[in-house]
């Protein structure tokens, strides 16, 4: 099987290390011959270390895929258009495709993927999800014998980093976010993973898998962590919970709940104990119960690692078997979603207040008036002189009321910054 | 693809079910057609409710295995010189073979894997190990690209069972087994999943897909659960463990480390949270890190799904599919084996003696002259009079140190109990 790679940075570079390190146990062991082809980046200068190892290299994507002797093109390069571009011309060729671009399959997934299937041709990204887990494979074979009903997940190491480090060290969001980026584990500019947007491709990515129909990230909603602070992580604790960002799906009748936000997860969870830049995905089907999958989510070999698995899987079925039917990953055959006001849970609030008498009474009468039932309420005094944190934890509740209730207290004289609201799990 | 099934028990009767429930959304969803050909049982009473149905039925497997039409074998009935015989009449006829029997893999795969290969023929096997776990397939494919390098599994669900009760309900092993049996979660004869059977088995198959070597499951070193009492789990959660059997596989250089026994697991290591009937595999790889996946170990749709994700696996493949290359597994090339004697761990001793201060001064006397290093030690009285308990936690150490020190220590007249020896797993 001949391979045509597109990029050479953290994962192409860990691609073509694994390749080398691993080709001769794969003829040996395997009796496959994985041969990486041509090399495309953008400059000379990126190539050039590998040209000096004696690779053919490329600076033109488009003249390497038009290549008739190249089998598969594997896409690490990153970014929308030009990938869009590249996999839309090697699937025109009848090239099978691997690549690790979750935002390009999120955004362009519902015309990429028919296209394939309309040219016999397989698109595998088991790196797009959980680098170190091969969730994707799961979905598609391991669990193909049972209904996912429920899934939620861990899938951005960054934000899981972020409130791992807030819960055992008792630090604030923003010192362990610059901390994090002085390490290398949050990028200069954070937004993408903190509120949520990573989260959210890959989410759509899973419920897509599970549902089998077509879910817009862009119709997903989505919280991030960057309102989370100490207090919360505290108070979860009291609670015996971890606060973690959580992908969810639900097989909801014929409808699909998907969404992403921070959750409170009970410590008997699997989920819970899931910490650092560790990923996870959490599975109830049918026939299985509870299934975890817990591994690296991201980093340059386990993700290099996941792109290997997938050139392997080509190159053992040599472009005869079956293509996982996934046609079905197109704008007509999209997810009816249930709307968030629509969804329900147990919910956490936190009051900061200067006036924890009168305020509690406004409170509970307005949740009253929302048909909200109380659970329990938490009442602290804080650091702040005068200050008060009343935390309500409710029964389970629609949204809609919740929101509602909150806009409502938010609106409070006496309440004086803006109200916490965090869902739990279960 | 045309099935032909022998076994309609538990497991076979829960791949009927699902093959039922199913077959609409593999032909829709996945373009595949499961046909049930032929059910085969001992008698005519057990077939009698499938013949009502419409089935095909045979108390002749020889039948049922020379009919051409039939594309693959599923054995479900258990045991081994049966079983033997029909895969090797199913695979000399070319057809593909799937089944959950770990122990007649363990016993026969080294002359079934490579007739399977030299027939061009698949043996599929996921619902052999954890059940909900598909843990077969993550192996062979989906860490491909990285070698493993350790494995440790909780792969009893009556064991994990037990230990997990003792542990939160402070009983002891007698009164949880007979709770075990009395709700069908331990068999009537519990020998061959306390006594670490089941789990060598298992062990042995995870640890040759491992290696690409045959490991002989009666050649690896297996311990029990049944020596362990509630003392040894109270010591263990003072020392922030949790006490489960575990099967293990190291790559040792060219020689394959493989084991079966109880291991201290420390609280913060994703294994000591996998509580109940659940199992589990930790995996650490070159390029991925570490990896759990955990899920039902048994159970009648866990294990049948596993077998229906098999053979949705074969029908994708319609048989055009390289098949994993398994003839490796063969008496030939019979894995080197590190033998007990010289594998290393920390250990924990668990003393009763009458006379605490003299036989600290022996004990210690005996654990230097085998030049065995302490970490810590804990006295405590115990509830019989004039008895007393000493555990003692040592340095990493070979295990042939060890007994000899416990045959020099459980020598001593003042010792009055064997000594209880478990190794931690890190």
């Amino acid at each position: 099987m001949r391979i045509g790679l597109i990029g050479t940075g953290t994962v192409g570079g860990g691609v073509i290390d694994i390749l080398e390190s691993k080709s001769k146990s794969f003829q040996e062991d395997l009796g496959l011959t994985l041969e990486l082809a041509c090399i495309c980046a953008r400059t000379d200068e990126e190539l050039a270390p590998f040209k000096a190892k004696g690779y053919t290299v490329t600076t033109s994507a488009d003249q390497m895929i038009k290549d008739p002797s190249i089998d598969v093109l594997v896409e690490l390069a990153g970014g929308y258009e030009m990938p869009r571009k590249w996999i839309t011309a090697a699937l025109n060729e009848g090239k099978h495709v691997v690549t690790a671009n979750k935002a390009l399959l999120a955004k362009y997934g519902h015309e990429l993927f028919p296209l394939a299937e309309e040219k016999g041709a397989h698109i595998l990204f088991e790196a797009a999800v959980g680098g170190g887990i091969p969730i994707i494979r799961s979905i598609q074979e391991g669990f193909v014998g049972s209904k996912i009903e429920h899934l939620s997940c861990i899938i951005n190491g960054t934000c899981n980093y972020i409130l791992t480090r807030m819960s055992k060290e008792g630090l604030s969001f923003e010192s362990v976010l610059k901390d994090a980026q002085a390490k290398g584990y949050a990028e200069a500019d954070p937004t993408f993973d903190i509120e949520g947007v990573d989260s959210a491709h890959k989410t759509a990515l899973l419920a897509s898998l599970c549902s089998r129909k077509h879910v817009d990230f862009e119709k997903i909603h989505v919280t991030g962590v960057s309102s989370i602070t100490s207090a919360d992580i505290a108070y979860a604790k009291e609670l015996d919970c971890s606060i973690k960002l959580l992908g969810l799906y639900h097989a909801s009748g014929d409808r699909v709940d998907a969404r992403v936000h921070p959750c409170l997860v009970p410590n008997d969870h699997l989920l819970s104990s899931v910490n650092g830049v560790l990923n996870a995905v959490f599975l109830e089907c049918d026939n299985l119960g509870p299934t975890l999958q817990t591994g690296a989510g991201a980093g340059r070999l386990p993700t290099a690692s996941a792109v290997v698995a997938d050139l392997v899987s080509l190159a053992r079925s040599a472009g005869k078997r079956e293509s996982i039917p996934m046609g079905w990953f197109q704008k007509n055959n999209e997810a009816d979603l249930v709307p968030i006001e629509e969804t329900e849970a147990r919910y956490y609030f936190r009051f900061t207040t200067q006036d924890a008498c009168g305020v509690l009474a406004n409170i509970t009468s307005i949740l009253a008036k929302n048909q909200i039932s109380i659970e329990s309420i938490i009442q602290k005094d804080v650091k702040d002189p005068g200050k008060v944190s009343i935390v309500v934890i409710t029964e389970k509740t629609k949204e809609k009321r919740i929101s509602s209730a909150i806009a409502s207290i938010d609106a409070l004289e006496s309440v004086s910054d803006k109200s916490q609201v965090i869902r739990f799990l279960m």
